[in-house]
């Protein structure tokens, strides 16, 4: 990968995220050989929405390389309070740290952030818009558990609001997996969403119902459908019971089958699943450490001990 | 000590307990010996409640070991407001440290994380149930002040909600410590509690009035009553009052006397005690670290650096 | 600089000054010679107040010296809401770390906990009162942009409220500067503050108006005029128009004019001046990690590696 930041999926050709893949595979493989590659590095987390999953990854994933961290805290106990411009804040941290993680309600704002500073730049979510590392730690865990040739991927639930989904959809399109998006008629994927990826070759269909797809399917990708979307607790209440995964699911699936989720999930799949050899969604929660292990010392260089910056 | 979590007082016997002191007293006398010890490990903070002193006593005790910390941060910053279980939330960190220390709202919460995980976990106090760490310190304290050996102890204040209290109460069974607790009628110790001490073979007397039993003690451990216990703000105002300690209280009291707090103290204790010799309040919030540090070590093991998990 | 805390920037002397920015100098030339300087000593950061840059930027000083930080916490998520009192929580947290880097929103709050802690207390901001490290990094960007003999600033904005302005007025005292305080009648320099810099011999004048003395300054300071200060929106308004810095300024200055600013700026200081050589703020914050380093460095010592505390 030869970039300055990561901002969005988009931007990652197919060998660029097989070189992460690759990198992280290695990682995972060996960490004791890394411990010590970014020490003396700061990465500066700022995350001005709630993250517990991405924030502590991220965290894990610099300590792990020796590095550490300086957090900007929550947005209550900031300067942002006080009127600060988003671009002020990151001029200001870009003082501090040797690269930053954004994490931001605006879309756009990664990418705002790294036109006014010269420190690399990782969006870890910006509104409705991207959140890259999650694609990468996505396509990770589809090549330990199904590989990325000839894949059959379905994903499931909110693929109106879930910018996790529009990323994965994207980057899937490098591998021309075929793609099966399963959702009720109110979440469907958006036009403009639908349009670029054909645009971008894809292979894709809709469905409402996951059962004619199920037994065709490589992996299933399940997402979290919120309550807060439906005026109706009925309607909501139908629609998740439609929609969700549980031990019977996987006997009418292939028995290589994997199933994901970008977690948190309620209720989308069933505790009887966790056990089983199909559910692959804390380890892809566990592969976002050595996905942004290797993606941080990809971005921060790793050669000269970080105090000569 | 062969456990491995810490989950409750209860767990540790005689034998467990005066190996953790002791391995603590090595640590105390000589800090810079494993200042290297847990170098390249990751400690978990999972607090969803607050703490100052218990969340920084760890989060030095670890770093005082050559490791460091991964914070989830507070409730309102994380996934848990999403309605994510604490299984879930345990089983995703677990992917992030070699262990997890845990604070919740729910009696048996650290026991239910441990079963959903590999890693140790640390009960750092789950509602009204276990706070072991902080028993440990305690009888650190006394150890250090008087001697676990032919105590009298005097315990004092909220008797009924105190976790701390219980939870110490249940560890001095293993030393035949002579027990009084001393509180106003509305705040004795629960019947239940009360019931498992005799089962345990404790030697205890309850009483409304220190006076009587304060020259026997070798030590008095003060206890926070609290003002919301209480409808009626004078009936607050009398009984704290009566459970208040001062410098004329150690008048009446043996010369080798020893007054310990888990703190934080409002008025149980006046500021006069302060700068006596019988106030050991603030080494014993000290002690935290060297008891944790050795904690840590005995459960996190310490010889290949952690970088191999 | 021979003092076991920083309290106030009026403890410090012409030499003790110079001292600390020499320091600062030589480690933003070669960090990497004081990377290891104080391995394994701990920070307490105790912000009772909201912060972003300050704290960032010890967090970042003591972390690039290659020690740590322990963390109280934001107020809600501590102890202190269950009433405990200052005294105490820095009492049990002096257990925790080598040195205590202090904000608080009362006056004094600094210098009381220095009177109960025998590590090192750095005031970090104790509300209307002093935030001495960032008259250190102030006086150390003026002395790179301009030198601090024979120099002239004008200091513009709130000077009413600003603790910020107070501490450089006094601090500039050492080194004979002019100073030109510019702001509106309700937002003046207050009687007390003008008292003494008289007393310390300060060649002072006040304007409403930034034209006439423009042309002379080396340096302009200036501060946020905040809108709280208003009861009138439309006064406010103007006031802000008025003291308001953009690209056409600095056409009517010197050549080698510097605009400082202690951020966060809201309107202070359009856009169009960031690009230019005159700004110097986002720099200014910047220095707020050499400044500190050198601190930290002399406050805690650096030769026995902080393990045998």
């Amino acid at each position: 990968m030869r970039h300055d930041n990561l901002l969005s999926a988009g931007q990652l050709s197919r060998e660029d995220i097989e070189a992460v893949l690759d990198r992280a595979a290695e990682v995972a493989a060996d960490p004791g050989r890394v411990a010590e590659r970014q020490a003396g590095r700061l990465l500066a987390l700022c995350f001005f929405e709630p993250s517990t999953r991405t924030k502590m990854s991220f965290d894990t994933a610099i300590k792990r390389l020796g590095g550490d961290t300086v957090d900007m805290g929550t947005v209550e106990s900031s300067s942002v309070k006080k009127g600060e411009s988003l671009a002020d804040t990151v001029r200001v941290i870009e003082g501090y740290a040797d690269g930053i993680v954004l994490r931001h309600p605006s879309e756009g704002a990664a990418k705002l952030a790294s036109e006014f500073v010269d420190v690399p730049v990782v969006n870890a979510g910006d509104g409705a818009g991207q959140h890259p590392s999650q694609t990468l730690l996505d396509l990770y865990t589809m090549r330990e558990n199904a590989g990325l040739d000839d894949l059959t991927v379905g994903i499931m639930g909110d693929l109106k609001y879930g910018r996790t989904v529009h990323s994965l959809a994207e980057a899937l399109t490098n591998f021309d997996a075929r793609m099966h998006f399963v959702s009720p008629e109110s979440l469907k994927l958006p036009r403009g969403v639908q349009f670029d990826l054909h645009e971008a070759g894809a292979r894709l269909r809709e469905h409402t119902d996951l059962e004619a797809v199920l037994p065709d399917l490589d992996v299933l990708y399940v997402t979290r459908i919120q309550r807060e979307r439906f005026p109706d607790e009925n309607e909501y209440q139908q629609v998740a019971g439609e929609y969700r995964i549980d031990a019977d699911t996987l006997d009418r699936a292939r028995d290589d089958f994997t199933v994901m989720h970008p977690l948190p999930r309620v209720d989308e799949i069933a505790p009887d699943v966790d056990p089983t050899e199909q559910a692959a969604y804390f380890e892809q929660a566990h592969n976002g450490v050595p996905v942004r292990m290797a993606l941080l010392d990809e971005l921060l260089g790793g050669d000269d001990g970080g105090a000569g910056r």
